[in-house]
């Protein structure tokens, strides 16, 4: 089976259960997180009232942790519902967003991790390089370094965590164990549209319900955000138009899309 | 009158009122759903702050309370808000979302219509049948249930809170005191947008504002997002041109459209 | 140098640089400013977590304090990162969403300023108006007078604070000492959008982190706006299609585009 049979295969599988996708997420991306896990065939939830935690993560297929909102009303709910997720093996993706930028934003994901195992662990190269000790600079939420920069970083990071780790950029790398692979592709206006790491790491939660091994579930979805975001930037005139129809991708997606245009390197 | 000239008439109202319509709504959808008000006329003011709640209740034709964020910082301002219409005669539009996927998201509008009167309470048939007491079965936000299913459910709700109910789908179904219609219409595409069952609850607002009665209000309102959506579907490529495209219909939409494509059975 | 040629300078700044844009901001506008911010070539960073405010502003090339949104969790963070900006001479804009609509809406923003330096104030004519003690109306958060109507409060408001007012309208006003220039063009659609007086606010915030001269950020944000607002109008069919095609032309603006658009009157 080639890597565009076993994406197509999970995209089928995302359309047929369509499983329920709690993310726990900032206020930026709400809406355009549910977006396309909607589009993708996923049924997303977004919530962050700790009373209700363990309910959804009972009825979901996997749990998206993301750190865009430090305020306290929103971490508050992420320890528990992680908690849950490990009791009931519901697999969790991680995005530490702006790690570098804050303490908090620092601090926050390195002691989620340090008490809870992820599946996923899903960062731009400056907050993938935060994690893993190097120092690594940031500029607010963007990053200031290049994702091939922070391969060997994220490698090392996916072995002491014992997860797949993506590094989005221009190149996605995705690591777990010892392997890796690089994904090429998108479009360079795809970093002008906010939250599409964001739509990254939940798509990852969409492919983490369907597909129980991490690398793969990863490697997928970069490859989902990759070829979507090709195929919309063929049609756009700007960031404005590639962030609409990329939920129209996102929608149409077929086997041969991904098949002319998947580009993998490992 | 015909139906359509009624929703036409209503529709001319909100264009020339530009009532205002406060909502107390999730973190998903409060950008969409103002954009969807603005468009069709009305004044959108999005709020959770339970120090001016009376105050904004005071300037308003109609109050929403959608349960979709259901963390105590946005659930403390409804009850408030809610005792504050009432006083002021100010029609109340609730939308409990995911009611049944957790006791905070069953519970919580239950208590609320326990102690308040709402001019229309509008779900989809898992959220209405679970209000109705039916035990029925949800799937996160989405409903695992058709919408003529549940319109048994939805008239008695209708008749036991003496108010209208509305059951989004693939029909739409409205109900108050005998009286019932299903509405046809609109698009294949609009459960994968997320929050235009929050949309539909909204524009009950608008509606609920230039019309006192319940019913014509919620079957205006479900009559303009059907005949909405299908002008978008008739443009759009997917879920993110619908999106876009309805917006412009909302704006766009003449007499001739509702004339045309209004499907009303009663 | 012409206006539009030092409109075009600091554009080109902005897209060399990518300051870093830290935004207070209310939930309804989190996406849209962030995506305006992008598209024309800053770095937004939203938050209201108290906790990180004087780190991120030690980035931050501009404070923008929205008051959009008034619940306690997010009025937390104003005084504190503003405090932090004024010490790292950051300059700092304002946008009074809704004064005049309740107390708190009112009493905010003029709390804030009577402690803090503002760079610019931006509001709508009722907003301006509320600020400057003319006791104007206003109709939730749409204003109910019209720009020309608030230029002589917003004149004896810059003088006062001693900052550059923009008033958003049909004409967008800008005074800042004894100068003032009206900015003509734009779209009718564009009040039919939310929140595109927020992101002319956030653009306010993305030109004073490029430009020391209030009056200059502050009109060239507004001749921004109403530019690239013009060339999406060209291109919509409705409100939906405007704000995707703004963000476009925002990202595409050249100076032709500036220099055949731009209408300024002193």
């Amino acid at each position: 089976m080639t890597d565009a049979d076993k994406v197509f295969r999970d995209i089928e599988a995302i359309r047929a259960q369509n499983p329920v996708v709690l993310n726990i997420t900032n206020y930026v991306v709400t809406n355009t997180t549910a977006n396309a896990l909607l589009a993708l065939g996923a049924s997303p939830i977004m919530s962050h009232a700790v009373e209700e935690m363990a309910e959804l993560v009972g009825i979901s297929g996997a749990l998206v942790v993301n750190l865009g909102t430090v305020a306290p009303e929103y971490l508050a709910a992420m320890d528990p519902a992680w908690a849950a997720a490990d009791e009931a093996g519901v697999p969790v993706v991680l995005d530490p967003v702006g790690a570098g930028a804050s303490l908090l934003r620092t601090g926050t994901p390195l002691a989620l991790l340090a008490r809870r195992k992820a599946c996923i662990v899903r960062g731009n190269a400056s907050e993938i390089m935060t994690l893993a000790g190097s120092g690594g600079s940031t500029k607010g939420v963007d990053s200031t370094a290049r994702s091939d920069d922070a391969a060997g970083f994220a490698g090392a990071l996916a072995q002491r965590l014992n997860c797949a780790v993506v590094v989005s950029g221009e190149a996605d790398i995705v690591c777990a164990g010892g392997a890796s692979a690089r994904v090429l592709g998108g479009s360079a206006l795809m970093p002008r549209v906010t939250g599409l790491g964001c739509t990254a790491t939940a798509l990852c939660g969409a492919f983490a319900a369907v597909n129980a091994d991490p690398f793969e579930a990863a490697l997928h979805a970069c490859v989902t955000m990759k070829v979507a975001g090709e195929m919309a930037a063929d049609k756009a005139s700007g960031p404005g138009t590639l962030q609409v129809y990329l939920y129209d991708a996102l929608y149409a997606l077929g086997a041969d899309d991904i098949r002319r245009r998947l580009k993998v390197e490992r």
